[in-house]
């Protein structure tokens, strides 16, 4: 009565502890990218900076996050739903890393940006705006599936990645639009769609991070089947 | 002498099995890279579609490699050196889907430019078959140093990524050139820079399996470290 129940105490609480960085993480990344989108709408040289100089801190969570990930698979042999969390929670840092070296690329093109005062084309900053938004809200909803392994809240996510690609799309048609009406644009334009994608794939990272937990919460890998075929299966359990 | 000695077989012939499945799947998206590239080359339409529609093999190879190292973690509990290649392995299949992704993609683009007969750019093709070339040679060197958990080779393909990154540059400034030159070639050049960042983003990939291997072999993570140092370290041991 007393061995047994305090392992498994210390197991929950590592496990919980875990899960708590990646949360953690999670908000570092959802900040560095709220800081870098800012840094090139105002444009910001020093928020910029701060964020790049930050992006050191998102690769300290990975490191440790995966060590301690590796060490609970050593000593604690997880099982079942343990095991899935385990396996969810590396997944999920390898995407949060990403995302945070995308909120550095944006704040790098800020800078080269800032200084030939080349953002100033307010459609374009619009629609980074709403890109990035959309894609901050993404994130934002993932870890919160994480958080509560929702299964019906991360496939609500991830079908609007699909919102995203669109709206990137049409970004990138207006962007070729400037381009060819006044070919001096064509270096910034090129930045800004550079930027436009790296925003697009942070939208495809909170997808991936959302695949993981259904997963998670199902206990089925769900990578590469149609979105709708997933719901489907889902409600049907 | 009988039940120990047979266990540890089993799991060694399994863990042989996933390590000899992931060499096959970056057999796989070697062929897929190579056949996109010559698809946007030729330019050959049905080749492009062909390796559009192998691309659900390369998905295949991640889900049941997933599980089997699921399997793994859960039934034997490795430790040590077995954890860590079971680690490694199920991260390397995560960039190699990744690859297979990018390939899938210059397939698609093959398709999009060969029906306006837009990749007739013969400088813009070399800058591509030269990257491609460099890029395949990451991949397979960076499989052979997994097949043999050799760090040194590891460390030198890792590297390399460096010059990729170079050419990619070189052939975005002369992409840009162009552009300037005659904006009637925008839409295609634009195509292209998407076409040489794919090429980019699969060194990126390569280089990312390159750190596995180190951590494989040599016991400790090395992302995010300056590769001098790793070098350093490597053979400081």
């Amino acid at each position: 009565m007393d061995k047994e129940p305090h392992i498994s105490q210390r197991f929950d609480e590592e496990l919980h502890e875990v899960h708590a960085l990646v949360l953690a993480m999670g908000g570092v990344v959802e900040e560095q990218i709220t800081n870098a989108i800012k840094a090139l709408q105002e444009p910001d040289a020093e928020l910029a900076r701060e964020v790049i100089g930050r992006d050191h801190e998102v690769n300290g969570y990975e490191v440790r996050i995966e060590e301690e990930c590796i060490n609970i698979l050593a000593t604690r042999q997880p099982a079942a739903s343990d095991l899935r969390l385990v396996m969810t929670l590396i997944k999920t840092i390898a995407d949060l890393e990403r995302m945070g070296d995308k909120a550095s690329k944006i704040a790098d093109m800020a800078l080269a940006m800032g200084h030939g005062a080349r953002n100033d084309n307010p459609a374009f900053l619009r629609d980074v705006g709403v890109m990035a938004d959309y894609a901050l809200n993404m994130l934002r909803r993932a870890m919160d599936a994480l958080a509560r392994a929702d299964a019906e809240e991360a496939i609500a996510v991830a079908k609007g990645d699909e919102v995203l690609n669109q709206e990137y799309r049409s970004a990138l048609r207006r962007l070729i639009t400037y381009m060819m009406e006044d070919p001096r644009t064509i270096t910034p334009a090129i930045d800004a769609l550079f930027i436009a994608k790296a925003i697009e794939r942070i939208g495809d990272h909170a997808r991936n991070i959302c695949e993981y937990v259904i997963y998670l919460a199902k206990g089925k890998s769900v990578r590469h089947l149609p979105l709708d075929e997933v719901e489907q299966s889902i409600q049907g359990k």
